[in-house]
């Protein structure tokens, strides 16, 4: 049985890919570029797609930055250092308009193709709770995209959208990935990395991962510019 | 009131801009190019966005082809000189997976960047009723995603999705057109065309056009390698 796991090499992508093997199905990573600036993400979802054994991967660019609109496509600089108080107020400008609308959608495009009856996503609602397009209720519904809009759905055999973490926080995920193995130094979460790759260690990403790490009681392997 | 329109430079889109233009709407076009056969269509895009007066012009890249599955996107021979029975029958070959959902999804995210009440798309049911991703029931749950995903949506300002054509023939849309003043020479239609851009005149698409005119008491504009 094939699924569709959206691969950014990023450490919540890399554990829903893990849980997704451990499930036992067939995986066809899919890595969407839309134009952000830390495509040192596909080095690590290369790594990432061979070390869960993906049958494929495939890697689609996408100029999201046309449109502008959000700190990750390039439009305003990304916030540095805000307590988690800041960070958890309203919606955050490296919010991507419609992100997971259109990486889900891709994912759907790439699930008929290969036949895939699942897609898999490391949508989560702790860390993440000013995105809309995180919550459960927003899968449900493309889940309903998924089943009318589709080949797939006409024939009864509609795609279903399964986001393993959705609940968890982070230290939850972390141990998780432990439990399965997950190599953490192939991932990499950093919004606004240097130009050698190396993780700031002051956006929100990369304060929420290194917090994530320390209440798991482990230590993140990757290296910061700052800690 | 900005509203953003699917704009592929085909016959049923252009027709739809002109509604939307009619309906006083300040139009933001969308021209997505999917590793399509026809890019010929981006050039008369361009000429219908500024025939509607667009504010805003977007032409994205988005190589569907990397998934393979469908003759449009290069995987197999485009079907020709069908008859309309044969057309009829289940869904064909030139569906695209997923197509209208990614459309969409694109459409969204521009949306939002300029804060966009409105989708246009030129989705019918009738000529393409092998095509899940046309129906309305479908459009209504993509609309639902539109409400749940998007920051527009936990605003109270959800974008409205409108397929103004979805219950119309290929002989009223072209009336319909004929009404609004569109320049049909402007628009394309061809799966197949040849290499200076000259549409097939045998394909469903073509055929289906060519019958339109006929059936509206029309002459197409354009001209064919056969017809």
């Amino acid at each position: 049985m094939n699924a569709v796991v959206l691969a950014s090499g990023g450490l919540d992508s890399t554990v829903t890919a893990a849980v997704a093997r451990q499930e036992g199905w067939d995986l066809y990573l899919l890595t969407v570029l839309y134009g952000q600036r830390h495509q040192v993400e596909v080095a690590c979802a290369k790594n990432v797609a061979a070390w869960v054994e993906a049958k494929d991967h495939k890697v689609l660019t996408l100029d999201l930055s046309v449109f502008g609109g959000s700190a990750l496509v390039g439009d305003g600089a990304v916030p540095k250092n805000r307590s988690e108080q800041d960070r958890g107020g309203g919606i955050p400008v490296t919010y991507v308009p419609a992100r997971n609308t259109v990486f889900l959608s891709l994912a759907l495009a790439f699930a008929e193709v290969v036949q895939a009856q699942s897609i898999f996503i490391g949508a989560n609602v702790l860390d993440y709770s000013g995105y809309p397009d995180c919550r459960p209720e927003f899968l449900q519904a493309f889940q309903e995209v998924a089943r009318l809009g589709t080949k797939l759905g006409l024939e009864g055999r509609a795609v279903k959208i399964h986001a393993p973490l959705l609940q968890m926080s982070k230290a939850q995920i972390i141990q998780r990935g432990r439990e399965l193995g997950v190599p953490f130094e192939m991932t990499h979460s950093c919004y606004d990395p240097d130009e050698a790759g190396m993780s700031c260690g002051q956006c929100d990403s990369c304060l929420i991962r290194l917090e994530g790490f320390r209440q798991a009681g482990r230590e993140d392997p990757i290296p910061y510019q700052v800690q």
